[in-house]
């Protein structure tokens, strides 16, 4: 297989294989991303057999098109590129940061084809396919090539990262752990625990895909959270607390985390100024944690973007709910929101075997 | 296979694989079953062949033994029976209701060995095992020898009836439909819709399954409903207000239901009271609709035994709480319930393609 074998705008079917390969690649658990993406390739020959893969690590390390080139000069060597044909998740960046831009070393490689799965979204790094078509090299961009499949896998790959790129602003998910009717504490304020043992442990993990975790400062002043990652693979997400009132020295966001991380105050009420704040620490998805009122003024400013919800099958028939005024008046104007997955969490050794909490993913219906 | 081949303690493979056609015999669809159980009778002859089937369709047809008898001796005739194993569900009655004792016409037909699955929870139609012993049949209480998947399926084949046999009162079914943040209405008092058209249907469905539907009148003289089962292929269930104040002349729980039946007015405040007069009624499995106050009242008392709540991907903020006031006021107290299943009602073609709705059926946990 040549380039000149395979029309631009077709995939042969070792380059499918390459993509879904690609995008394994990609989504390695553990990664310490940064506020970089996800990003799988794989190099294959001019037969389609697998040259060298590669994948991002996360910001401050190699692009994963540099750690392929490097794995195949290792393997092969230094002219094993020519007229080799690159599959990769995104488009090459035309940007040099902290790396030099993909866009040239896939050029200066010789490599004859790219085919990439994703437009990149960034404004300053994207460019990189007009510069390979400009050297001459045969460019994909097989978004609309890919089957259902490898397109909604890499629709998920890096869904937070390419809307808050395209926004140019964090992305937000708000988790709210809730009774059956929508309390999140019973009527004299004790909250501990609504939800299962399994079901924390289940929002650990949620912590551990995001780079921030969020609170408003009356949450801090109330639950004292600690709102680090238990038996974290990766990086510890940034601790943020949001408000105008001060961070008592005793609190537990007053000492650093488990590696050894300060906690950042954001000095300010305003959800689109802390977000602002967020995004220049290159943070690019946040969860908002705790706090109805904080949660509130971000829904109110149109700052969700996700809801994981957490329904824990209990009753308190009274008590503060989990969800605050949204200014919501009649049921033509309830927020309506798109389920887009749901899982049972099944209760562990230390919860009741019937204790199956509901874990909801869902994003604000657009047009409503 | 005679009966003396086979020890009382155990069951023969034929005598497993009958019991499974008899428990999906039992649960055949549409009946009309009144007061009764649902019960399958299976009968195999000396080698373990089908003789005939049978089953229950309802307070005053005949039990499924009869049927089977019958069917056997039109299939084979009179002397088919002689030394021939009954396999039933249900302990067979010792009892002469509107039809005579089925211990009785096994006795008489000449069967030699009888299985069932489940004892009579009945104080009056029990006996049945005995009366068939003193005869000198072998008689097998197959409880403890069905694997789980048989056992499960016993347990839930009659789980109301049997509930409500054992308590002496209908079992209670306590519906709810909530958005995401627990709440039943907007600030303005409207509901309609909340939960998508699919999960509506499948309410229709739910009261399909009872045979009574019970309001307060407060619910009746806020929303008027109708209460009946949409394209019903069993009988209506029997509508039922309950309250102290009057039924208006013109609500439509005053009219005839679809099938000419007239709504039962409960003149009282008390939930028992209210469910001795429905077990009167001969009343076995209610469901609470709507009347948040009634719910609790039934709550409080210790009167509910399943709760479904259907839980929609809508947030409000603001209005009433699905949930009355249930007496609890610290989270040590929280009303713990364990979920028995979980469904995902489908959006159908009338709702937005993400309108998922999560049903939950639970039960009060025992000691907390």
């Amino acid at each position: 297989m040549t380039s000149a074998d395979v029309a631009a705008s077709t995939l042969h079917p070792a380059e499918r294989d390459a993509m879904a390969r690609a995008l394994t690649l990609a989504a390695t658990d553990g990664l310490v991303l940064g506020s970089n993406p996800r990003v799988g390739c794989v190099l294959l020959d001019a037969d389609g057999a697998t040259l060298a893969e590669g994948f991002h690590r996360g910001a401050g390390t190699p692009h994963a098109e540099a750690v392929a080139l490097t794995n195949a000069r290792h393997a092969v060597g230094p002219d094993a590129l020519r007229g080799a044909t690159a599959v990769v998740t995104l488009e090459p960046c035309a940007h040099t940061g902290r790396t030099g831009p993909c866009a040239h070393a896939l050029r200066d490689a010789g490599v004859g084809r790219v085919v990439y799965a994703q437009t990149d979204p960034h404004r300053v790094a994207a460019g990189g396919a007009q510069v390979l078509r400009d050297a001459g090299i045969d460019v994909v961009d097989a978004a609309d090539l890919l089957d259902d499949d490898l397109a909604s896998r890499v629709r998920d790959l890096n869904h937070a990262w390419t809307t808050a790129v395209t926004l140019g602003r964090p992305y937000v998910t708000w988790k709210v752990a809730t009774s059956l009717d929508g309390r999140t504490a019973a009527a004299d304020g004790t909250s501990r625990w609504i939800t299962s043992a399994a079901a924390r442990r289940d929002v650990h993990r949620l912590r551990a895909g995001v780079d921030t975790v969020l609170v408003g400062t009356g949450t801090l002043l109330a639950d004292d959270p600690a709102l680090t990652v238990r038996d974290a693979v990766g990086a510890q997400p940034l601790r943020a607390v949001m408000g105008l009132r001060d961070v008592p020295a005793g609190a537990r966001l007053a000492s650093p985390g488990p590696d050894g991380s300060r906690a950042l105050h954001l000095r300010t009420r305003d959800p689109r100024a802390a977000l602002a704040e967020l995004w220049d620490h290159e943070r690019r998805h946040v969860l908002l944690e705790g706090g109805r009122t904080l949660a509130a003024a971000f829904w109110r400013a149109g700052l969700v973007d996700e809801v994981v919800a957490y329904v824990a099958p209990v009753l308190l028939g009274a008590g503060p709910a989990a969800v605050a005024d949204l200014g919501i008046t009649t049921i033509t104007g309830a927020a309506r929101l798109d389920v887009t997955g749901v899982t049972l969490v099944a209760p562990d050794d230390a919860d009741a075997p019937g204790d199956t909490t509901v874990r909801l993913a869902l994003r604000p219906r657009k047009e409503q």
